[in-house]
């Protein structure tokens, strides 16, 4: 497993803009991600030091190149999911690896994703959860479902084969964007996709099945929502980091209640600006270099 | 008297980017201001975008042209004192003029000036002060000394002449750098101006008079501190905005206590990076104009 001092999730303003700084302070720094939201084609013009507006896939290639410059490693390899590590450290799970670093920058940005299912809110806490290591526990021999279309729903759904071997897939009718690799291992473990989308849920007090909009049911204890890619607030979840709605709590320092772990930008809830994401990326890597530090003093 | 939506004290990262925000939403904006400090000549490669070092100078540059093409008026002016206007609105005096704003935001970097006197703590606020607008009322008639070379220090001594007729400055050593229409109004208000050092202070529990350097001794009941140019500290000085130490404390919108009173950049104390100055200034650009647009709701 690849050793970092400073693993950071998100390669857009906020996530860079930490990688900037703990590079530049001789922070062995890996940077996570691939194509952020803000790379799409529209013009920036507020982002203080571009009297000509800048596309955002410009901004970000520049703002990489800055960070590769002081020798911050850029990987495009998508996280799956964080843990503990035995050692103090953070164990970040990819589609290609696992990395271990002693701080953690979360910085993918916010994720307003939303399962399109009419009456899901009654059944939050109730059979439906967002996260696996927080919940996977108490599903234990259960038949569950999770809810995505992507590499990080063929990771939830393989990790809760953990505690129950009754584990499907649901895309919400979408087309599965999973990869020839994840394919194989969710058919080894017996894990079937179903490409429909869920109408609503039922149960008495409790979930207790779906309902697809073909009017087939299909009798589900959990169903985990795992839309998209893995965001910051999915990390946030496992490990115990405290939200707010879809945002991750801080301080000023940009600390968040769990020691080691940072996080910086849109995922914060602060202003969703470039020009705010930058900053925050930058006080969270003091905050990260100074914590690197001193686990470092402290060790034996 | 020229009317502004949002004046902005200070042309560095915080105030143009603050600036490039409220132009940018329509509000009426004056930025005051001259060569900030960041405008070196060192280079600057941790500010997200650059991946060649950028100088100071041009990067407030582009930042400047920025603010300017959504309409932001830019002064090199000289702020000098802020005021309560009768209306709720604050005036900013300058060099050249006053200005009124409905809202201000304090962005001109930290001063770190300290008078070079022995045993100047000995007499903070039993003598010393570093606000006119706060304690010249204390001195009604005593004599008294402004402690500055500059534009400042001059308006500060014509602003204690409103209290007390006794009134000279002391460069501390420096060439008076006052200009001709000052150094007229001082002449024509009979404000002597002192070119000599500042050995120590002496009084038993309060101040009564001044060594200087070449041994003579000048009899003062208070001594104001003005070296330099003025800065958000001593703006917040004088509207009663909460300080803590030489920054300003604001909430993590850039609010200070003082309704209308926005601070961003370095003098605010967060960690002064250029980065989080444009952070800062984007978020108090927020609060401003949410303010203000409050204000004009609530106008008849």
């Amino acid at each position: 497993m690849q050793e970092y001092d400073i693993v950071i999730i998100g390669q857009g303003p906020a996530g860079l803009s930490a990688a900037i700084y703990t590079a530049r302070a001789g922070m062995k720094t890996l940077v996570l991600g691939c194509d952020p939201k803000v790379a799409g084609e529209y013009d920036i013009d507020n982002y203080f030091g571009f009297p000509e507006a800048i596309s955002g896939k410009e901004l970000i290639g520049r703002g990489a190149a800055q960070a590769g410059r002081f020798g911050a490693v850029l990987r495009c390899d998508q996280a799956l999911a964080v843990h503990f590590g035995d050692d103090g450290a953070y164990i970040v799970k990819t589609a290609s690896g696992e990395y271990r670093g002693r701080a953690l920058v979360l910085a993918t940005g916010v994720s307003r994703k939303k399962p399109g299912i009419s009456n899901i809110d009654e059944y939050e806490g109730k059979g439906v959860s967002y996260c696996v290591s927080c919940d996977g526990f108490f599903f234990k021999g259960a038949r569950v479902m999770v809810a995505g279309e992507g590499v990080f729903a063929a990771n939830q759904a393989l990790e809760l084969k953990e505690y129950t071997p009754d584990v499907a897939i649901c895309t919400l009718g979408k087309k599965p964007d999973i990869g020839p690799e994840y394919l194989r291992r969710l058919e080894l473990a017996g894990i079937e996709i179903i490409e429909k989308k869920i109408e609503s849920l039922r149960g008495e007090g409790r979930l207790e099945a779906a309902r697809f909009d073909d009017g087939a049911i299909r009798e589900v204890r959990g169903l985990f929502i795992a839309l998209g890619d893995a965001s910051s607030l999915d990390f946030a979840y496992s490990l115990g980091v405290i939200t707010r709605g879809v945002f991750i709590e801080t301080d000023t320092e940009q600390k968040t209640n769990v020691p080691g772990v940072f996080a910086a930008g849109d995922c914060t809830g602060r202003y969703l600006q470039i020009s705010v994401a930058v900053g925050e990326g930058a006080v969270a890597a003091r905050s990260a270099i100074a914590y690197v530090r001193e686990a470092r003093q402290g060790a034996p």
